[in-house]
């Protein structure tokens, strides 16, 4: 567990009582220091010993971490341990779910209907660039660089939870979706063309291409006709907020960090450090995540009876929302009311 | 004018007869043959005899281009003029109103106060790239690039347009938002540090900053919360798609792109060649995109009048549009409506 900064602690406490809830099996829980709160205090968001402790794990469940005020050299953010984590321990799939939950008011002029996950390449793209812009007064660049190596994995990945996930769209039709910008940028040329290699191995599933600006508007006006979205660092970055916003806010998103070794699992949400200790914070996109690392533990049943008492809850309307994603109920109380569906 | 390719020629020809019925003062045509098409046809997507023409014009009326199966042999398609004109004519903004007219229905649940403007800087980013990405076939990148100069100006051009414009966002304040990924690309903290530099000539006008990431989500839940939002080139061209989502679709959003010496106005929708020919193309794009031009030449109650018509056509009804953002009434007699709306 990483407890984070701002509102993370009280989220990840939050998560951890509604998984020991479920748990019907013995979980061994190790807490690591991480994020902008542990870079003030050690000059690193993450310890090596902390990042051994991560590696041993079966996974991690992360809270939000950052702080605006906890700055690099450079400017950029310090202690958005995403960076580390995600390229130390090569975990280059970033799957975000994008569901509307029974209950929960769209923003969008729909009831139901918006399933859909964006798979978003997370060790490379513009993210690559991270830390390594270069450039004086005058000038900066900043680099996105598209291996093939990335875009088969990414590909293959995405295909494969669209062969597996049990929603679908609205037409029923399984398709994987990559969204580039083909027509400008070389690298998302070449980005789509191993993207299309790649779907020939699928043939039962539907490949098709999009460019990432007709995406950013079929998301607000067809969201009913998306299944797996496989996409670009920092082009998912994008478009899972602007999908969480059409569920209720990113509050309610949770988020996996997947590799081949390792897994972490986290709110799309950022710390919101002027709410926290307020017991104002929406705990729910933390308690999805935390069923989402369930799934990856092979703990399938336990994944689904948190789903399944967060939707009760949100139907029943022991969780009432707010305009903004915070939680009209407060953050404990939320809590209990997930605990209580849970029965 | 440029007609263009696909849609390109039918919308032109009805913004001509809107341009003729409201200019009372003579205006010299001159066809330009530019895109797809001429790209096919000559091998350059516009002639230097071309854009000879273009310079010396006051300004230029420019249907959409780009046609799929015409591309270059990197792949990226052929005929996308945007990159001959914007940065050969140096028209670093990009000005592109999200603005939900009366009678049209939003897919988000509003009924009005979605009127901002997207300052899309229009002339690096990731766009400095184009054509410009290399590698092979292991790996390919693109660059985006910051200048000083070049946020400066755009910056520049955001606070002058806020100060003028007549739309106001719904709390009243004229603010500039400035949308970047400061956290995370040293290239974007330069373009937060820079536009906040300039931010300070403009006391009057409230100035603030959003991550894309945090902007996309924004634009969903609380459009009504922005004025004038600047950005870098690509992230303008996914949030003003995003924006034309929530306006009924990009087939009525208008741009202009406009430098110190030159400008080209346009609808920010593509060439659609699939429905070329057909009368179904909506040419309210391309219409409204004549009023900025009007603009633009100073003959602002030109420009007023057929913004008027349009507004009374969609209220009215005599203009529908289908949920796709095709007119249900065809190309032809939604121009006889706005043209019996101009009275
Ligand atoms: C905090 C930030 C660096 C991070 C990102 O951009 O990846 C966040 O927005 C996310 O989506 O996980
Ligand atoms: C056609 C394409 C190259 C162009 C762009 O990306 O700039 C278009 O999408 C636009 O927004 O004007």
């Amino acid at each position: 567990m990483i407890r984070g900064d701002g509102i993370g602690p009280e989220l990840v406490d939050s998560a951890l009582t509604v998984l020991d809830a479920v748990a019907d099996f013995p979980i061994e829980l190790v807490d690591v220091q991480a994020g902008a709160g542990a870079y003030r205090a050690e000059g690193s968001a993450l310890s090596d010993a902390g990042l051994a402790v991560i590696r041993e794990a079966d996974a991690t469940l992360k809270g939000p971490v950052g702080l605006p005020d906890v700055r690099q050299s450079d400017g950029t953010e310090a202690g958005l341990l995403g960076g580390i984590l995600r390229n130390g321990l090569d975990l280059y799939a970033n799957v975000r779910p994008i569901t509307l939950l029974p209950g929960v008011r769209s923003a969008l002029r729909v009831d139901d209907g918006i399933d859909y996950v964006i798979v978003r390449e997370n060790t490379e793209g513009l993210y690559a660039s991270r830390g390594k812009g270069v450039g004086n007064d005058h000038a900066m660049t900043d680099t996105l660089l598209v291996t093939r190596a990335g875009c088969e994995r990414i590909a293959h990945f995405a295909f494969t939870l669209a062969s597996r996930r049990s929603g679908a769209p609205a037409d029923g039709v399984r398709r994987v979706t990559c969204v580039d910008k083909a027509n400008v940028l070389r690298s998302m040329y070449f980005f789509r063309s191993v993207f299309l290699e790649v779907a020939e191995q699928y043939p039962d599933i539907e490949a098709e291409c999009l460019y990432v600006d007709a995406a950013a508007q079929a998301l607000v006006l067809a969201p009913e006709h998306f299944d797996v979205i496989v996409t670009e660092n920092l082009f998912g970055d994008i478009l899972s907020d602007l999908g969480g916003g059409t569920v209720g806010g990113i509050a309610l998103c949770p988020s996996g960090n997947i590799g081949d070794s390792h897994a972490y699992f986290e709110p799309i949400h950022g710390s919101a450090p002027t709410i926290a200790g307020q017991d104002r914070a929406n705990p729910l996109g933390q308690i999805l995540a935390t069923a989402m690392l369930l799934d990856h533990l092979g703990e399938r049943a336990a994944g689904d009876r948190i789903r399944g008492a967060v939707r009760a809850a949100l139907r029943g309307g022991s969780v009432r929302l707010n305009p903004d994603g915070t939680v009209a109920s407060g953050t404990r109380s939320t809590t209990d009311a997930v605990l209580a569906a849970l029965g």
